[in-house]
């Protein structure tokens, strides 16, 4: 149980997670703090947060736990707003999509605070963003992955690990630079496919006469090109080494698909499609039950 | 009404047409024939059909109209198998993801027939096949593109369009050339990127790991990936040439995203990736209300 929770961001992430926090009887009071004041007061009359913060510093003032829900880019900046009043005994915990960038950003800002930041990424999100959409079920059953470094604190880690469990996830812990590779595969390259495969069609002559045909598998396929720009835009440069990589890997798996159609072999294109299709047929999203 | 439905190919497309004319009232009797003989025995026992065909041929005889629901490779087969039971006064459907090639089998074998065949492409799907998922729900709603050539019959065409709209369809016409053309764009290469992406990250010494990291962004993009492997074989290959155009602008999409990324042009990044979110956000599918 905390008294109070400094959130630093009211968009979508960081008020669900309040709302969440609220719901579960976890936290007292949350103090807020958007760069929009509009966005900070439209989340305090929604009831996410309970009291506006003029700045980011005090919306950690008095603070015990305090959560970074901003673009990933805007971490250090973030850290280096509110460093003077983090404290040993406060946990401070972010949702970003990328952890190498942030574990960084928090080496260099933090200093003898290290030890109380948690990186976190709760594996949750939706197409659309703001506090208007905050839902406190975002987290429910969903995983989320803590990339602790050589000095996060025990105490911390294992405070945002039953936090995170009180909310109804599955909590796992990997090293930061493995989750950047995993998430190039399996989060990052698959967005920026679908971005890329959107603007293929519409730069085409006769691309909305295309995507008037579009069907379910269309819907389905894009639905994460409709995501927000400025919080993806952070997610692809700050994971771009590990997403070009994974992008190759792509375009060498697509050059086996076009080799095979160019060629007429028959065998080699079911083949292939056999391997795809069973991959994701026998995939299942771990989820808590 | 039709007084009998000669059913080539009882599978999830298939056994579904027969469940939703059925439950329209719209046929008094299905006789039905699978390349197996157990899937047209499981058909029969599920009250699909109402009669097992030992042949095609055999299927067509007697019959007023006649689907052909089978993968496109076998189209021409098929059509060679049933011909000489056809009349001009019946209606033959098929139900084909390509148009062009199926078009050009029907001009080779049908000849004098050519007029009762009408060319359907019906938008709808599951990534589950077999009769055993045949619903009767599976068209309604969804759009139906026929596709005639010159020599097909008004009157057909006109039974085609009142039939489909019968069972919920919203139908549209078009030439098969626009029509393949539009299909590489939103759903061949949709589906055989999915695949490329399945084998790209299963092929990674940590691809296990990778996958049991994803979620529902990563569950939904990639659902199309666990289609049926013959059908898409015989999809990607019929429609190769429009397939391959499109997976060149959509490479040559991605590489803008790869310099944003390479250069840290952070602004076309964002530019980029809007450009996508809008277009995306914009879109609805075309559904009958």
């Amino acid at each position: 149980m905390f008294e109070q929770l400094g959130l630093i961001g009211c968009g979508l992430m960081g008020g669900s997670f309040a709302l969440a926090l609220k719901r579960a009887g976890l936290v007292k009071r949350v103090v807020g703090y958007s760069k929009s004041p509009s966005t900070t007061e439209r989340a305090r009359a929604m009831g996410v947060i309970d009291v506006e913060a003029p700045s980011a510093l005090l919306a950690v003032s008095g603070a015990d736990i305090v959560l970074l829900a901003v673009p990933v880019s805007a971490t250090e900046a973030s850290l280096k707003a509110i460093r003077h009043l983090i404290t040993g005994s406060m946990l401070i915990m972010d949702v970003g999509s990328t952890k190498r960038d942030v574990v960084d950003a928090a080496r260099r800002v933090l200093r003898d605070h290290l030890g109380s930041f948690v990186p976190c990424h709760p594996i949750a999100g939706k197409e659309v963003s703001g506090v208007e959409h905050s839902d406190p079920d975002l987290y429910t059953g969903k995983q989320v992955i803590l990339t602790p470094i050589e000095r996060t604190q025990v105490n911390h880690l294992k405070s945002a690990t039953a936090l995170w469990e009180a909310l109804g996830c599955k909590v796992t812990q990997m090293s930061p630079e493995s989750h950047d590779a995993a998430f190039a595969a399996v989060s990052h390259l698959p967005h920026l496919i679908a971005f890329a495969l959107m603007n293929g069609i519409t730069g085409q002559a006769n691309g909305k006469d295309f995507l008037s045909l579009a069907g379910p598998g269309f819907r389905d396929f894009t639905r994460i090109a409709a995501s927000d720009p400025k919080m993806w835009r952070d997610v692809l440069l700050a994971n771009r080494h590990e997403l070009l990589d994974q992008a190759k890997v792509f375009q060498q798996a697509m050059g086996q698909f076009e080799q095979a159609m160019l060629t007429g072999n028959l065998e080699a294109l079911e083949k292939l499609i056999d391997s795809a299709s069973q991959a994701r047929a026998n995939w299942k999203m771990v989820q808590k039950k």
